[in-house]
């Protein structure tokens, strides 16, 4: 019947396109379609209870930094784990897959939830404690939010986008806005910081400031449609949209009200910035990446591709994605997938026929307070111009990121 | 340190509420915090890889129709798994609780997505056939809906809203629109539907108009951010946004354009009706729900509760929902979180203090193109009225469920 498979140069270049018999890779034979099945989804109880993914599907995150489960430094066992970006679709991160970033090493506690309190004390008029079911009985809201760690540097030595990028994740979190909690324990005149602590062996306390709490921070429960995941905080996180990770507080247990800032545990990357800069690291972002092709992957030939990829800003919302597939000489406007929610990892996609020559992908994003995405020159000079060159500031790294298809469709990270 | 639980009678209505001294329930002892953890989360295998939930959440599926495993039908056995609606959070239905509905027991196809095909033939100018590798390289787009199957009918002696409409979900489903495949094989002068066939011992296959094809239908190969799950048709499924979810066709592999409306296994339901009423039937909707509370469940004393639920319609967004907290005499506007998109599930909340007394609560919405959610009696007389009275048209019963507040707190269906 003469079935063939299109031709990938001429997609979308219009309808006549496949008539000049020109195809790239195989003709499919005659009988194209799926064979008959021949394996049967296994028994009952993974059917009825709680389904589990395609043994077919193999995506898995993997420790961060690359190469080492545990990167001892002077602070004790860091342990972190990075999404699989590179085989990301759509918005969400799928739970299972979200990124985890620790304090210390790999002791999280596993929390009965009967047993879990949310204390609301320090400068207020009413200090309250509140259960789960309490706190479930509240005014909720559910927002998109990234949540990204401040160790998510791209390095020349990254091979994949879950080397560079991976320590950042997008969920749907449900839960009570901290300012209705605190507008009902009653801020009391002079406050101006809140401490937030976890029930970790260190705390996993933070400091953040009270109008950051009073705007947009969820005391959340929920998490892509089910209870916050164990990795994740269970059974309560802070979400503090936009901010580094490190303030988003794990196993939610104790909210203070303070009049100055406090200096915790989590706040050590913070310790030799001078206020100006400390405030910049409060917010990420605006930062892009192309998760397709990225590092690693393979081009299977000229022609038409879909390139992808994810746009974030601490600042609010991406308003606009700039891809360039000659290197960063000339740009093309990407399209934003739907609604670019603030504080959310945002879709994008650009249509591109690549002719089989040596290249590079880079994109770059702009955010509602008019944030552009910097080249890594720029922000070289910015580094530079630190008062204590010594210190990595990894959470303002958010540069351009480019990928280099090599001519026979491998791709690498360009900064190599 | 005086540390007392607040009084949800008094919940948002001001800061000095709590000044009278007026508390439900017990107050917390003076150490209200959450103890110090004594577990930690399991091994590395689990922290690395791909997360899992807390053995303290136990939230299931079940079979559907509640009570049976099998429900034999002159058409073979039927199994379906309802989603927990009950313990749901936002918006989107997490994938392992995502509604499954089949045509034939339980032989679901375990495929291998390398050797999967799907091929577009019929009235075409140029047939296709794409490998998954195709499909991913071509334009994609993300966008949340709900599928909902027709046997999602609340019954009098259903007891939860698991049992009553847990045959619905919603996911962010990725993939390719079933419409840039048609432009690119050329659709012929004279075809005016479409058959779509899975891979399945009945093939799984349903008709639906050609103009339906070519608006929103997607091609979806993702679902919440990874792979389609295996239960939901991995590697291919097709979203027919809005219609019946027996139109949404898993394990794809095939489409076949035609020139009239083909009779397939999967349009049995649709057997005995008039063209009019199996048009309406395509469409699902409007239609709501509230989630909490619902029957089963247990309101802890008179107080604040937030109302809680899910809304839906085939025609489109969901533009209003109204709740009635007295039984349907009165409504009151609640409120929808963030964007409603279209046929897809859409988050309502209100605000409500519970005096104690016995009552019923109730939802209704409305969809952008101005259909209400009818009433019970509305519809019954809608279904007197119908051609062949023997035929229970399920998917039209999107009447408003009622739960009924027993004094003590309890929460049942109010149609028993």
């Amino acid at each position: 019947m003469g079935v063939k498979r299109p031709d990938r140069r001429e997609f979308l270049r219009g309808g006549a396109a496949l008539a000049g018999g020109l195809t790239v890779g195989a003709v499919e034979p005659a009988h194209g379609q799926a064979p008959e099945p021949e394996r049967f989804i296994r028994g009952e109880a993974d059917m009825i209870a709680y389904g589990e993914r395609s043994p077919f599907v193999t995506s898995v995150r993997i420790p961060h930094p690359p190469g080492g489960r545990e990167s001892p430094d002077a602070f004790g066992l860091v342990f972190h784990v990075a999404a699989p970006l590179q085989d990301s679709v759509g918005t969400i991160t799928p739970s299972s897959l979200h990124f985890v970033g620790t304090t210390r090493g790999s002791l999280m506690p596993e929390i009965d939830p009967s047993e879990h309190r949310l204390m609301i004390h320090g400068l207020v008029d009413r200090p309250l404690v509140f259960t789960m079911e309490d706190l479930k009985r509240l005014p909720s809201v559910t927002r998109l939010h990234f949540i990204e760690c401040a160790g998510n540097n791209a390095r020349a030595t990254h091979k994949t986008v879950q080397e560079t990028h991976g320590m950042t994740s997008c969920a749907e979190w449900t839960g009570v806005l901290l300012s209705t909690l605190l507008e009902e324990a009653g801020v009391k005149d002079g406050a101006s910081w809140v401490v937030a602590e976890g029930t970790e062996n260190v705390k996993g306390a933070s400091s953040f400031p009270l109008a950051k709490a009073m705007d947009d921070c969820i005391v959340a429960y929920g998490m892509n449609g089910e209870a916050v995941r164990p990795q994740n905080g269970f059974p309560l996180r802070l979400l503090i949209p936009g901010f580094e990770g490190i303030f988003n507080t794990k196993y939610l247990r104790r909210i203070k009200v303070v009049d100055r800032y406090y200096m915790n545990y989590n706040d050590y990357g913070h310790l030799r910035r001078d206020s100006v800069r400390a405030a910049l690291g409060y917010q990420i972002g605006p930062k892009s990446v192309i998760t397709f092709p990225s590092g690693g992957q393979k081009l299977s030939g000229r022609g038409f591709y879909e390139v992808s990829g994810l746009a974030w800003s601490g600042g609010g919302a991406i308003t606009r994605v700039e891809v360039s597939t000659d290197a960063g000489r000339s740009w093309q406007e990407a399209e934003i997938q739907g609604t670019a929610h603030r504080m959310a990892h945002t879709r994008f996609r650009l249509a591109w026929n690549w002719d089989g020559q040596e290249t590079q992908l880079m994109s770059r994003c702009t955010d509602e307070v008019g944030q552009m995405q910097p080249l890594p020159t720029q922000v070289a000079e910015h580094f530079n111009a630190a008062p204590d060159p010594s210190y990595r500031v990894p959470g303002l790294d958010n540069t351009i990121q480019p990928w280099r298809i090599a001519s026979d469709g491998s791709v690498h990270n360009a900064r190599a």
